[in-house]
């Protein structure tokens, strides 16, 4: 089940969409669930599954996506945490040995948009990247959970488009000001519950851009996986429902190729992660 | 006049405090102005200025302080923005050069707490270091924002204790973790307008643990000033009213110290600003 928040008519909404259409759950459940954020910290209440088969509301085509939380108290990302990208990257200089723990960076939740919605390319900068990525997204709260009961706190499964801005990632030893850029990355087109994915790890995860492979990786090929992301985001803060983990992306990216490959205005970007969907932005 | 947020019989208001109390703004202006964040977007409208000159309403001892703006859509903080702090770090032989571009990173807003209020140690680690700053309040937002017309988008100031982990810090080479755990850091106790600052750059910084002068030192000493802060900040997103910037720490933070100091639970930390005032946390 595709647990959305959009915009409709002017209206923010949230729910389920289907081959058919677009279930609108926001309006049925708006004194007790406003949003999917509520939905996600309630575990997806019998209620609401059972109002999300019914008929459709509208055609998806109407519907404005946001990203499935647009306001998570948290948006983690980790760098450089695929075992090929980090080759790709040594290669380029950058860094040397795989990571021994989680390298967390935060992204400001108004450095992404929504599935269809236009990726702005920065005015200052030519280095415009894409990096696919399988996003977690937190369902039960927590301080210092311990990894072997990491994936209870798992609502679901996203997809994450983690737009970077090359030169501003490197302009210090700090990625955060290139990893930052408003509305620079997007996060959807949905979340899919944890219950859809048999195994986070034996998914296929493609970065298309104007049509041609770039990325083709593996979630197996993951670094540290999602028991320790959790593990150790948790050890520092607590996690809240809807915050969003971005588990890094695999070999592929622009700023590895020969020459080196950049986002331009008018090119369309897609990230395709199996069993969870397709993330489709134009770049403007 | 310091402008504060805090909570007050179980609600959440702002005021103003002056030497014979707190001033409470809050219940007066609740349907307008719901918190100081939307007053700082009004540029401090005339009608509560002259609320502020009204009686004080209750003692200072009252109130339990927040950070002035407890919900900033951005905490932006620096690292290695002092001369002489980058003078001992290179010693540690984190860094060689002076950052030729602002080292930004992000604090979520739960990392930070208010006056008085405990800074928690974190149980994984002894290396809590104190770092005191002086924090800018973005008054009227905007994006690729001119280092000339920079200063024209500060609100006022605040004071920074950005407690940091240092252990947690240089896991990797994202500072990111060491700089986010949960109330390991303060911001307050009020803000003061812009003008009751007539040189941001001639005020002495000091950080007191338990007495002892830590940190002695020169906002002059920035090597990164706030018109080029905001510059740099607004080309990456749009600052916002209420946005929270950490201009760094002077030298003399505990783990440049031989033997090293770090904050243990029970010691007080108190970081004083002239012309601003004195933001003072125990440890728990």
């Amino acid at each position: 089940m595709r647990f959305a928040t959009y915009e409709i008519a002017g209206r923010r909404s949230f729910g389920v969409v289907t081959d058919a259409g677009v279930v609108d759950l926001g309006p049925k459940f708006a004194g007790k669930y406003p949003d999917l954020k509520s939905v996600i910290a309630a575990d997806f209440p019998p209620e609401v599954l059972e109002a999300a088969q019914a008929p459709a509301t509208f055609e998806e085509s109407a519907i404005v996506y946001l990203p499935p939380v647009p306001d998570p108290a948290h948006l983690w990302c980790l760098a450089v945490n695929y075992v090929e990208h980090h080759a790709e990257v040594v290669g380029a200089g950058r860094i040397q040995e795989l990571p021994k723990q989680p390298a967390l960076f935060a992204r400001w939740p108004d450095t992404v948009t929504g599935h269809r919605q236009p990726l702005l390319h920065p005015k200052v900068s030519e280095q415009f990247d894409f990096e696919g990525e399988l996003g977690v997204i937190i369902g039960k709260g927590g301080r210092n959970i311990g990894e072997a009961d990491a994936m209870e706190h798992v609502a679901g499964y996203t997809i994450v488009n983690e737009g970077s801005v090359r030169d501003w990632q490197f302009h210090t030893k700090q990625i955060t000001p290139g990893k930052n850029f408003y509305r620079s990355g997007s996060v959807g087109p949905w979340m899919v519950r944890k219950a859809d994915i048999a195994d986070p790890y034996a998914l296929t995860i493609k970065t298309i851009l104007n049509g041609q492979v770039m990325q083709d990786g593996a979630t197996s090929d993951m670094v540290h996986k999602i028991d320790r992301f959790i593990a150790y985001a948790s050890t520092i803060l607590p996690l809240q429902p809807g915050d969003i983990l971005s588990t890094g992306t695999p070999s592929g990216v622009g700023f590895s190729r020969k020459p080196p490959v950049w986002m331009k205005p008018g090119d369309v970007c897609e990230v395709a992660i199996e069993g969870v969907g397709s993330l489709i932005n134009t770049i403007e």
